[in-house]
């Protein structure tokens, strides 16, 4: 009842405000509300009930967001997963959630054969790319959402309590199995609000959000909802085009958008960029990984009206843990922390016995608030080594300073200092992971006589993909500057080392092309 | 942990900046919070534990707030008293809550020998009014607060599940015994967090809240919550002065207040009026009674650069449901309304099988959401007959526009028209209320044939008070217009009629005035 309380009360404040937009379908609130209780309804007619899991396996669209408000409508559980698993991870999460329904959109249908193979246990498939009349190619055992939506009648509001299971959000999967994340509604609901207070323009009336980051990933799905609370206007766009997003600011009037550092830089580059009215933007806020000043700099040449916010966030904590508020990017030197405690978050930083340490000093970064997650799917043991005296282990090491900002010791040992040039390890991470092939990536500096530190990339493959050191790096040249490209490029198969939180101890890696020499930071 | 979280974390990111403003001490969010944890590890040495419960019978204060923090810090429930009770009510609180602790003000240090003999539990007594060295006058058996809180270590903070209990808040009265409504943290928590967003600009940054109107009232607490939540600055009155708050409007730069419509009234008639910068004043936040379009006018005449807000809630909702923003105000359709559905509200209007009722068909009011109570303390049956099939009954009667906003028919009935001008009778039973012998009142409208209708007041008094309808007469004539001064003034013993849930039933009192007659709202 939490988390589709917003949606119903934008219903009934504001029947006739457009809510969503996804290509030429522009829908209400009070039909979005209308449809989203459809679907709840046609859910409990294929028997979904509370408990009960559906996963999603899509691109993001409208019907996304209304899938994750009427799953949870009837008291089950969304289990969106990424969509850039394999065969073999997807096989996996599905016989480790046990959906009775998977919805899929196009990008996947073509997979369902094999998933059902896999995944005998699979009852309905809901197909979301449907248009108003049903798709005559559709497999015969594969279900029509607008069709389901239209036959079926609004489900009532199941009344649960805010500890119920909300979602299944996968996290990891660098390090072997994936573990699911249970979501209740509390904490879905928790960090929303908070975010849709501290970021702190959301709130206001006007806003105008463009979905561009994936929904399946608790960044993108924790502004989802924080923006229906806010009561904004939602724009999805199916994934990350750089082009396309100056158009839809420019065309939808877009105020607040979320994007990782270098798409922020894709979109900066872009040649026409000046010719598109991005006035209406207020709000840029980027994750995943701190912008050095220069990019701040640029940023703030090419949008000078931009407020800039950074979020720090886990899937664990629903997202929410910390924020670099545009206020803060005004002074230097907390760029480079993951900002402040969250309005829901208690945030400290101890030592191994949860015990918190004196500002200044490393400890591990603990977390804890009304978003904190239930525990892993099914993973006890897992649950009990995250979750300590009351607190979340991020498996993040830091400190806190004297003004309660948060810094991340990995992020800050991720910069590459190469022939006077400073370069963010995580910048150059999500360039080198937008190739296809690649699964997951490490880069960090590695000795370098000439350059003091160069870039290096290892990179572990996707299965049945290959690419040559060669390939990586001139792909890394369409996405950023030419310093940092990597100068080396490394495949490995083991599975990167890492923390018994999850986390990849780069520190670890390093030690290995370091041994013997001095690093600027211990 | 929920409900002291914001304090923890505002020492955390802003341990310098001011918190509290009382009087001539100023403290910042470091010293509170350290000032906080003291107090809580004080009350925890003097044996207060989980589930406990800790007294308060004081005016507004500083300490008042620390004491708020303090007690669900260790687990225990808050339960401040009405500052208005007569020694029964306060016998009848004592021997229900069973505190084993009572703090209390100079005030009502003189009721203490009183108080113990009607309830011997009493363990300890800390006295508010301390200063720095301890009163060489005060009762052997009274801790002096300061006294306490130097000698005591900050007491570490107790985890608990957002349902534990963090308040017991008494409500009604008029209607013989009152029954205490059991708040939890998350209830607090989330009508807090909800107010401080939805009061859209107390969020932002720079608030200087003014707290004139009683804390042991859940409306004076709830703003307490939301404005720390919001990181702003809290100044205390011990209760209202209208000349007080204009002087510390400018003195503090104040930029949100809260009063009922007639405090707003003798605040904008002080005839020194104009001589007080009130400049900063942002927000001016209204409740338990609508305004006039007539008031409204005025105040936006005086106040020109002010956005005026109402809340409506009650105890059993942490208090928060609704609010009439400061720009639904321009649309004088709405103005007799109690808006919209909070952020973190469900309200339908529903028959009595709790199934909601179309648009425009009045039934009773229904609310849920994360902030209900946990139900009355100790009394079963009057939980079972207020919380229904997962809503609370407001106990009020109303209708919901198409628009949502929700109109409470005993408000609309409440108006007057008396030769023409129309009176709010909420408005006049405040001024009622005001008088020291007054324990309860009720104003409606009876038929005249001068006036159509005439203001008439029916008062219950306080036990050992009396007065002359002459002197309510003569004392409201301080207060309000002269058109709205009750014509006619009647004194009752027997308690007044009410609902199921409590709420006093005027339609049965206004029949006996009107019986063959027709009212203009049936």
């Amino acid at each position: 009842m939490y988390l589709t309380q917003s949606l119903r009360r934008m219903a009934q404040i504001a029947p006739d405000r457009l809510a969503t937009v996804d290509g030429t379908d522009r829908r209400t609130w009070a039909q979005v509300t209308d449809r989203t209780a459809r679907l709840a309804g046609g859910l409990a007619g294929l028997g979904v009930g509370q408990g009960d899991r559906v996963a999603i396996l899509a691109l993001n669209s409208a019907r996304y967001m209304e899938a994750y408000f009427a799953i949870p409508w009837i008291g089950a559980a969304v289990v969106p997963f990424n969509t850039r698993w394999t065969l073999e991870e997807l096989s996996y999460g599905l016989n480790d959630a046990r959906p009775d329904v998977l919805m899929v959109d196009a990008q996947f249908l073509p997979m369902l054969p094999d998933l059902r193979r896999r995944y005998p246990g699979l009852r309905h498939v809901i197909f979301l790319n449907s248009s108003r009349a049903p798709d005559p190619g559709l497999p015969a055992d594969v279900l029509d959402y607008e069709d389901l939506v239209a036959r079926s009648r609004p489900a009532p509001v199941l009344p649960v309590p805010g500890e119920t299971m909300a979602a299944i959000c996968y996290t990891g999967g660098t390090t072997g199995l994936s573990k699911g994340v249970m979501l209740s509604h509390l904490a879905i609901w928790a960090s929303s609000v908070a975010l849709s207070t501290d970021y702190a323009d959301l709130a206001s009336e006007g806003t105008i959000f463009l979905h561009a980051m994936p929904l399946f990933h608790s960044g993108g799905s924790g502004v989802l909802f924080a923006t229906t609370i806010a009561g904004g206007i939602h724009i999805f766009h199916p994934g990350f085009d750089p082009k396309a997003i100056l158009q839809t600011i420019q065309d939808e009037k877009v105020t607040h958008t979320q994007l990782v550092p270098t798409m922020v830089r894709m979109v900066l580059d872009q040649p026409d960029f000046d010719s598109f009215d991005v006035s209406t933007l207020k709000t840029l806020i980027y994750g995943a990984a701190p912008m050095t000043q220069a990019q701040i700099s640029e940023t703030a040449a090419k949008l000078p009206h931009v407020g800039l916010q950074q979020g720090y966030g886990q899937t664990e904590m629903a997202p929410y843990i910390s924020s670099l508020l545009p206020r803060h990017h005004k002074d230097p030197t907390k760029l480079r922390s993951a900002g402040v405690a969250g309005l829901c978050t208690d945030i400290i930083v101890a030592d191994d016995a949860q015990r918190e340490l004196p500002r200044g000093e490393v400890g591990e970064v603990l977390v804890r608030g009304p978003q904190m997650m239930l525990g892993y799917w099914e993973k006890p043991e897992e649950t009990a080594k995250a979750m300590v005296g009351g607190w979340i282990r991020t498996g993040d090491a830091g400190f806190m300073d004297e003004d309660g900002f948060v810094f991340l010791i990995d992020r800050l040992k991720d910069m590459i200092v190469t022939g006077g040039e400073n370069v963010y390890s995580t910048e150059v991470e999500n360039a080198v992971a937008l190739h296809p092939a690649v699964a997951s990536c490490v880069v960090i500096g590695v000795p370098s006589d000439k350059w003091g530190e160069q870039v290096h990339a290892i990179v572990i493959a996707r299965k049945d993909h290959a690419a040559t050191p060669d390939e990586i790096i001139v792909h890394c040249r369409q996405h950023i500057s030419g310093y940092k490209v990597p100068r080396s490029v490394e495949f490995r198969t083991d599975p990167f080392p890492v923390s018994g939180a999850g986390k990849i101890l780069k520190r670890e890696i390093r030690k290995l092309y370091w041994e013997g020499r001095e690093t600027s930071l211990a």
